[in-house]
């Protein structure tokens, strides 16, 4: 037909060309073709705590009233589902934040799509997002697809050191580059991948030094608290929504994604009142409105007090798989010289450090030898920014979500195996 | 904490700030706060026909095995549940469509996502689309957030006129610019808003001029099949895919929003093969993946024989609704000079042209008069590209999906009399 036209060239966007695929997706593709590696990788959740039961009797229940069954199958608004809003807020209210008002509320496919908004919603290519050193790696896909800059802060055992925080503010100033500065961004409880949890002093240290800086332009502190739920021990933290007492500096992020089901993908916000608007205008371009079946599906889940005996349960189970791998780490990993790991009290994850030197990255030989010896992780350096600390490249994320006690125990085993032998290498 | 600093600026990105609601948005609050105002403005489905028994079968039967209904409710793939594109993509060749692989469909939240996913893909800030006049206005703001350039087309009862196209590819050549163009939007069945189906001659001269004119850059013709099933009268007509025989100029996007359900929002692309890396990169940035739930459930309502069914009695319940607001034009708005409108075959608007100079923009006296008598539409001038044929604004879109016949006719009723009052007024 247009055969006098050869191979017309394809010119994608900008955006497209910055995006590349999440680091990711390659290791889920490997765990795919190799059924029987013990995938210590994937951030899935448990499979046997899937809520079944709770969500076949909401939906029986749903069903069984037409007309309310036939609301949940038509569009719902932008914003979201005013009963799954307020019943959230509530929820919230309960935990801590008390200030919150219900238009402040959004509903999203996920934390996810939030983080993704409020991106859309804050960043010009080449503004800059602070981020602890390591975070969460599918937010700096996030961040690298609309070419922000994402730039890593020191870290402690506390999440970021306010001095490090201080000090960047000040490197921009000096560099008359402060004003490109608009968010910092913290996964305050039981962090991706550090399973860090911030002290609130902390995240009101940072909190304040984001309001003092803001002199250019206000400098949002967006908190992830995708993991708040998942606790197997000591009390919570209350929201960073309580140490920014007018509302206008946190953004916080959530999702039932991991406290519930990640199949039904329902996250939310909530925003200063400034950002609500211009947020639901970019999600009103997207999709105006999450799938307002599994809104009402969560709106009675938590009307009927559903949720917090599965969280319950949640923990039990939870609790269990982290101490199998802390015992399998005590046992298999504690005697190899210079291996570390954190020991955290929630989340999903346990950040583990092996000897100078020994890299993790799939390019690397112990990554090769994990995989021989049937185990998979995710390599720390996709967990750093590309801009401040320097990544440390002898790191590892280990999930413990979603193998049996066995498997775990295996899987590092497995671990300790093939950095024994990197190490019998010089590798 | 921070009360020296006085308000700083808040800096919105680029992108935020070209934003702007969706227009839609008031009419639909100003619906919200009368209840008694006949709406024919949104675009929803029938509430009455909204397929609970069937979702309710299915979910019934997902959830009675325990472990499927596990995976229903676990963390699926970016492109979306294999099986569902499966069964997606029979449904496609049983239609018309031979060629696709089920690498080439892509699952994503309503047919919106996907054209969102495409325009961010393809389109940097400044680039160009050719839409039909009119269009669908809620992707007009899509284009606009990622800051292209919308520019209509002239149109006939046909669709698109080639020879228009033709002028305005030589139009963009003779300045130079030809590789701004990137796209050629259409909605080839029951277009909304002017409910035109494009026959197939119609669109493959369309596609073979994309082709020819991709000296530059590759131009894709974008086809929103969204409305495919909702005939009414007459035979499908063959996708647009079947006019392009390598499958490298055409995306579909398509969604079981208007034909099932738009509360599970269930939409999906077919996309050419090399678009579907870089279209799943965006999304894995975004949502990694639509909710899985939703999609357990769309793929057993189609593997089960369901959707079918379903789309008959949709058909005969809307075939009753446009012909009562057939009638009711025939009645009410035929005695009036100068207003005509279209007679689709499907689809679920009627597109109306009032007398020359009578505008219907929420600003003038018309709509101020319909909203006094009780009905609500569409302004036409929304549905206009900023650029390309001149905007007519004496035009409108009714809805005939949600309301009942008898306040369908109502409605028209009440329309005739704010247009004779208006017309009597010298308005």
């Amino acid at each position: 037909m247009a055969d006098f036209v050869t191979a017309p060239e394809l010119r994608l966007s900008r955006r497209a060309l910055l995006a590349g695929g999440q680091p990711i997706s390659a290791l889920m593709a490997q765990a795919l073709e190799n059924p029987d590696l013990i995938s210590l990788a994937a951030g899935f959740v448990d499979n046997e705590t899937l809520p079944v039961d709770v969500v076949s009797e909401v939906l029986r229940e749903l069903n069984s009233d037409p007309q309310e069954a036939r609301r949940a199958l038509q569009y719902g608004t932008t914003a979201g589902l005013p009963r799954l809003r307020a019943a959230l807020l509530s929820r919230l209210r309960h935990q801590s934040d008390s200030t919150a008002s219900i238009d402040q509320v959004v509903i999203t496919a996920g934390s996810n799509q939030l983080l993704h908004l409020v991106a859309e919603t804050l960043l010009d290519p080449g503004d800059v997002v602070l981020c602890a050193a390591p975070t969460y790696f599918v937010f700096l896909g996030t961040l690298a697809n609309v070419h922000a800059r994402a730039r890593s802060v020191a870290t402690d055992e506390h999440g970021m050191i306010p001095k490090a925080l201080e000090q960047e503010f000040r490197r921009f100033e000096n560099r008359g580059e402060l004003g490109r500065i608009k968010a910092i961004y913290l996964v305050p409880y039981f962090d991706n991948p550090s399973s860090i949890t911030m002290p609130l002093d902390r995240i009101a240290a940072i909190v304040e030094a984001a309001q003092r800086w803001s002199t250019q332009t206000r400098i949002h502190v967006i908190c992830d608290e995708a993991y708040r739920d998942l606790r197997y021990a000591g009390e919570d933290v209350p929201s960073a929504r309580t140490v920014d007492p007018d509302g206008e500096t946190v953004v916080v992020a959530g999702t039932f994604s991991k406290s519930f089901s990640p199949g039904i993908r329902v996250g939310w916000g909530v925003l200063p009142p400034h950002l609500v608007d211009p947020v639901l205008d970019q999600k009103g371009n997207i999709d105006f409105g999450s799938p307002n079946l599994n809104q009402y599906l969560m709106a009675s889940v938590l009307e009927g007090g559903l949720l917090d005996p599965h969280i319950a349960r949640l923990r039990t189970n939870y609790r269990k798989k982290l101490t199998a791998m802390l015992a399998a780490a005590d046992e298999h990993l504690a005697p190899i010289a210079g291996v570390r790991w954190q020991r955290p009290t929630g989340g999903l994850y346990v950040w583990a450090r092996l000897p100078e030197g020994m890299e993790t990255s799939t390019e690397r030989e112990l990554f090769k030898r994990a995989v021989d010896e049937g185990v998979l992780y995710v390599p720390g350096e996709y967990c750093y920014a590309p801009e401040g600390v320097a990544v440390e490249k002898n790191t590892m994320r280990l999930s413990f979500g979603v193998q049996s006690c066995p498997r775990i125990n295996e899987g590092i085993q497995a671990l300790a195996n093939a950095i024994c032998a990197v190490g019998a290498s010089g590798g």
